[in-house]
């Protein structure tokens, strides 16, 4: 299995870097990465490393900063990275870390690192362990920050 | 018939179970399922379970957040699933319950397992019955809150 | 000629039994209903009825509520149907009545109705009189409340 | 060559009207008119124009109303030209003027008429003279309202 | 190796100008440059740069107004940007100077040439380095002002 990195010059901390060592961890993947200048040139880097790499999913890895008009990059790219993906039928596992998510920079080189290895984790169970997604589905899990957790009815409360 | 259903980690409520109860409830239908991490990541999913696993129809089940950033996660999501319906002209029914629509969690809950229940009803109305669809038009329905029932126009209630 | 009616149950008010009404009156078109829970099912609903039962134009008939959320979910369809259109080169007249453009449901009902309508007698110039359309462009039509009339340059006023 | 006007019968001044008189002005052009209700059937009806009426280049012209919700349409519209666009490989010169543009009717008029004409002129220089556009590149124009002209950097100001 | 440059004579700056200029250094490209009235006739042209005159890769230049009608409209521009480079698999440097970056004239102007600038060597590295832009990924670069620069987490603080 082959999985892209796309990735940019505008973000604070190497996120490939972090997601790259994970995705190294215990399966046998290739790895193909591309850096783009911002989030906006990332859904034609993705598509590009489905379609002329070959990859099977692809990661894309992102820091938009706090401005009203970085957010707005943000929404654009990520309305591209979902276009490509129903383009090519393959996964882009978009990790955006947003500057005001945290209130120092330390903070926020630590979620940017939190995040992509959790989520590059995702990506290895999407490609060689989809049951265990399943496993998962609806327990209120988050990429960086402490998981929500799940929720239960009275009625089924009750049940048991 | 084949019914997909899309879900995530991210939901806290297992609507997917909902949905799969309900929808074995008297027709015969066949079910695949794919979680994935977030809402975003559901359009792909849904359009391969349309094109790879030959669903007749998707649920696409998600829980969005309370925070701003999560509203556009979903309106993004929203944008996904209509133009996959639209590559595929094949239904997608998107079961969204946003986090800030109930004051509890046990109330939250509740709307997550009701509004999955009802849309999986309207799920087998779009299969095997449409003409049920068409008796309720313009009646106000709502899935999960109470219905808004329909209203009448003063030219019509003197028409009766 | 056959005229695709796509409605919804989430409507308060049976916009379509409007609209078939006045399309039956003085042209032979055929019709073809097909009902769908909420306004973000219409674009999928608006292009079957074009691709599978050769409708020539549609119908997108709404209700969407009053809620923030609800004026997200009818921007989302309103994307759906453009991009529906431009798939199909076909007209999709979008009729959407929001819940909060009337003080009262007896306004609302009557609003639902007149717009309905007169979009109907859009359909059937679109279809057989397209000249009727150009003879009233820039006039300042509406459909439902009053017509906001058109307007003159002094530059005209004075030249006549 | 071939102009396409798309216009609707929504807008409260017949800019078609003022489109046509200018591109007949001085080059030989043909032209294709199409009236719909309003600014979200255009980029269908321009599409139309194109691809069935074989025109080189289409102006799309409205005047969206005051409100909120008219600019949402306006919004919808535009990301359905821009599509249009894309999917022909064809110019679609939106001309939009919108009520909230001019304090009052007669301004709002001329404005609809000033603007419409301006664009007719880039209609033309896109089809037999892109040269003149890249002379006035990076200068300021407005079409409508006085041009905004041209800024100079300290450093070019030195440098000359 | 073919640049397409696509630029505006709405722009108040002659973005283009710069773009050649630091093109031409060291490298030896063609250029093929297209002006069109406004941002939102970039993407339209932008892809026939690519798919009738065959370039590699194209930069748009625009200058947005500061008004939110003007945001709005380069939100549309991006996004139809976004688009053709999917449909081209094609990266489109949209280089964007909006009119309330800066809080006079000449900071605008010398905004705008140093952002320019500043992508054409993206572009450079795009075509025939890549390799420099993943060395410099998460570095927190800016195009126009100053870099942001990299941020450290503790943990990866402590490691070194």
């Amino acid at each position: 299995m082959k999985v892209g990195i796309a990735d940019t010059t505008f973000a604070r901390y190497d996120m490939a870097k972090a997601a790259i060592r994970e995705l190294k961890t215990g399966d046998s993947v290739q790895i193909a990465r591309y850096t783009v200048p911002g989030v906006k040139d990332l859904p034609v880097a993705a598509k590009k490393l489905i379609e002329e790499e070959e990859c099977d999913i692809v990661m894309a890895l992102g820091m938009p900063g706090a401005a009203e008009k970085d957010k707005m990059c943000a929404h654009e790219a990520s309305l591209g990275l979902i276009t490509a993906q129903l383009m090519t039928n393959t996964h882009i596992i978009e990790v955006f870390v947003h500057e005001d998510e945290a209130a120092d920079e330390t903070t926020l080189a630590w979620l940017a690192e939190q995040r992509t290895v959790e989520h590059a984790r995702n990506v290895l169970d999407l490609l060689y362990r989809p049951e265990r997604l399943t496993q998962r589905a609806g327990t209120g899990r988050r990429q960086g920050f402490e998981d929500a957790g799940p929720i239960e009815s009275s009625k089924s409360g009750k049940a048991h």
